[in-house]
């Protein structure tokens, strides 16, 4: 390659980073500050801009300067770039451009469908629509290929070495453990509840608390900021610029609390990617599980731990109603520890999180094969649930119509939430090895695991997938029994059994 | 013209708009949002959109359309639109790049050195580099042309229609008639000051005073919003997202109030553009002297007078502290009427403003006509103040080096301040035929005052110059009168002359 093709492929590269950061900052702005009538107007502009995106992603002469590239191992961020560039490409292009459209509209009434369904909790509205969804998805597989199970197809989108192989063998060992599990915490005589935490506490002092907890595990404020949606969200605008969201629960401040320091862990990965990757593709997150388990990690091992909550004892004081502050440590901490089966995923504990996962992998894997009929899934759904959870849905809207995933057309991505996790339970064991987490913690340094991180996981944003990230730290492939182990001990001491 | 040019045309102004649109909302971005590490990467994506849009408005296709439709008298906003496209296109062609480029560079540089010789408050550390900013402006003044003054140029892409002839007449009669009243007022045995109004007054209570004023003089919070910033300013993003800011000083409320007013009467115009202009380069002020008028008006005219503090008392006892709410409405309206010359021309009352502006203009004038020399400006200023306004600065810092306008080359533009008054009279007046003012606002009805300036000004934008609006209403061309009249009656029942 010369100097010139060098240049104008990093100009490009830079041009769609540029689209990019805009998009991200109109979406930040539309989920916490737009004014109601401005919406239409801000739409057509997204969709102007990502059709410019599109278009740079698109293009011929991307396609050349992709080929030319992505052999060049002078220059490994520009090849990984390219690498990265060729799966846009053909994620982009291999769909007709007729049939693309198509699907997007189909989408967007799918969505409208699906709400209405859910409202009057009838799953036969939503079906006929489903069904298509299903057969696009299905049509999309085959044009980006697969090699042994058409799911295969689109898990890689999201999670890039993780495969039907992978799951199955994955998925049932970790069921097994976390329903016996649950059996032992549901037996036991000791009953954590959280409404011990329920006092009145302003949303004002729940901020300022949030700011100060995400500050100390070292979520730059200076290259970020916190405000409040709907859905508590990370924008990664450049790494400059990684903006988190909130929301609040005056009579349950966990919600605030705990959403902030899930997104500064996103935030976390985002803000420390290498200075390197500035302007390619690959300053990203390797995989939505790997984002996932930066979020996991930081909210959970760390944010629910005792140690967590002595070295902030005086932030609870400051802040928190005497109802809470005055708690003992030992009850603030059982009160975080709360494990119930529920309906919703979303409210659901870690304990019973990933039962619900799976239930979804499940089902969609059905679905795209055809062994599973659109008809029958509410039937099956509740099966599951009483066979995984013990509780069986008296509602669609309880049960399978409660997340809007598949009415988008995002068939592949639940198992992203479970194999967070897993590599958050990796990563756990292999930071214990170098780090004494629980005195680090209890010291309030959180500085070393910020810095272990970015060494080990963040900075390499793209550059390298999962499972790489794992196996260089561990020698281990995708193991959930970290996961299990780390439930165990935790739980038996809580719930002594 | 065929319907497929016709298309080409509109869509290539739709894109224009939205380049426009999006580094509005980049702009407000980065005063009230933006983290500090955030700036650098902001600013390239700001030199690039803004290198788009530069592409956009000098493409030679758009030359062509331009020449096509400048034309064509059967879509007025096409045709309009033309010869507004034709105008950026010319100020931004016939300026060679490589001159333009040297001249931004030399502007960031000026820039840096006004600040640091403000600091030191020594104009000699400036003096060079604005002799070159002169140099340039003279150069450029000369591309673009004129007929009668090469001041003319200059002031022309600020104020179409206005010349240096009409202001050569109409500031010195205006300014006669200023001095005369500031004697007078200076004169009077009545003592107005605002004092009475300095009390503590939260930040969060004169947020939401603010926010309801503006909101019952019309401006639409659900097509726009009210932040803060440093300098108060509106953000027109799109006609349904016209976002204001304002600033807060607890022991001074009326910065706060009156910077809403004065940014919501701003953002009522950029709100009520006619739908017709929307993605056309016409939604726009119909000047900068034209949009200060709309901002005067309702924070002078409409916020400073007696009735609008009588139908909102109701508002002030609700948020302001006793010490404030508890005075008699002749005394608030006292105090918001304090008269006295002051170095700063931001903080000056609205009798001394002009006089403010006149001593720029003057200079400006004459540095452009090589008449006054760069290194006589301190001596000049300061005796043109104190034959203005009685009062001579001690320091350039106080004097020549206070605004930042020269700096960054922005001649032509002060005079827009002054006409902004001139035309919010002459409005105030023709208005004034058709509703009775003060009563409407003593009841709390602003809507009719709004409808007759949506009708009259606001939703023609860019599609008339500021004189035919003010001919057509009135058929009347510039006339300080109005003005005049309007200070002469109010000032005299305030200070008893």
């Amino acid at each position: 390659m010369g100097q010139a093709q060098e240049q104008e492929f990093k100009q490009l590269l830079k041009e769609q980073y540029i689209y990019r950061e805009t998009l991200a900052l109109i979406s930040w702005d539309m989920h916490t500050c737009l004014p109601k009538k401005g919406l239409e107007q801000r739409l057509e502009t997204v969709g102007f801009l990502s059709e410019k995106l599109h278009e740079l992603q698109t293009s011929s002469r991307m396609k050349e300067l992709i080929e030319l590239f992505k052999e060049d191992a002078a220059d490994r961020v520009l090849q990984k770039s390219a690498l990265e560039c060729e799966k846009i490409y053909n994620k982009q292009c291999v769909i007709p451009a007729k049939e693309y459209k198509e699907y997007v509209m189909l989408r967007s009434k799918s969505e409208a469908l699906w709400q209405e369904a859910r409202e009057k909790s009838d799953f036969s509205l939503f079906q006929p629509y489903l069904e298509k969804i299903v057969e696009y998805n299905k049509r999309f597989a085959n044009y980006w290929g697969y090699e042994n199970h058409i799911y295969d197809a689109l898990l890689g989108q999201y999670e890039p070495g993780i495969t039907v192989k992978t799951l199955d063998e994955v998925f049932p060992k970790l069921r097994k453990e976390l329903t016996t599990l649950l059996k032992k915490i549901q037996e036991s005589k000791v009953e954590a509840d959280s409404s011990p935490l329920y006092h009145y506490f302003s949303e004002q002092n729940q901020e300022a608390l949030s700011l100060e907890l995400i500050n100390r595990i070292g979520y730059d404020l200076e290259a970020g900021r916190m405000d409040t949606s709907v859905h508590p969200y990370t924008f990664g605008i450049s790494q400059s610029d990684v903006r988190i969201t909130t929301r609040y629960n005056e009579n349950d401040f966990q919600i605030a609390v705990f959403s902030a320091l899930h997104e500064a862990g996103h935030g976390l990965y985002e803000q420390n990617f290498s200075e390197s990757l500035k302007n390619t593709p690959l300053a990203e997150a390797s995989s939505m599980g790997m984002h996932e388990a930066q979020a996991l990690f930081w909210e959970g091992f760390i944010g629910r731990s005792k140690a967590f909550w002595e070295t902030n004892a005086d932030l609870l004081e400051k802040y928190a109603p005497a109802g809470i502050h005055t708690l003992s440590l030992e009850q603030i901490y059982h009160s975080l520890h709360a494990v119930k089966p529920s309906f919703i995923r979303v409210e659901a504990d870690e304990v019973t999180y990933p039962l619900h996962i799976m239930i979804r992998y499940e089902l969609e894997k059905g679905l795209l094969t055809g062994e599973i009929k659109a008809a029958d899934l509410p039937q099956i759904w509740n099966e599951k649930m009483e066979e995984y959870l013990g509780i069986r849905p008296e509602t669609d809207r309880e049960g399978v119509l409660q997340d809007i995933h598949w009415a988008s057309g995002d068939f592949g991505y639940f198992p992203s939430y479970t194999l967070g996790y897993i590599y958050a339970s990796q990563l756990h064991s292999a930071l214990s090895k170098t780090v004494d987490i629980e005195e680090t913690v209890r010291q309030g340094q959180f500085s070393p695991i910020k810095q272990w991180f970015t060494k080990n996981v963040y900075q390499y944003g793209k550059m390298k997938k999962p499972l790489e990230i794992i196996e260089d730290l561990s020698g281990e492939q995708l193991n959930p029994d970290h996961f299990v182990h780390y439930l165990n001990k935790k739980y038996k001491k809580i719930y002594q059994f």
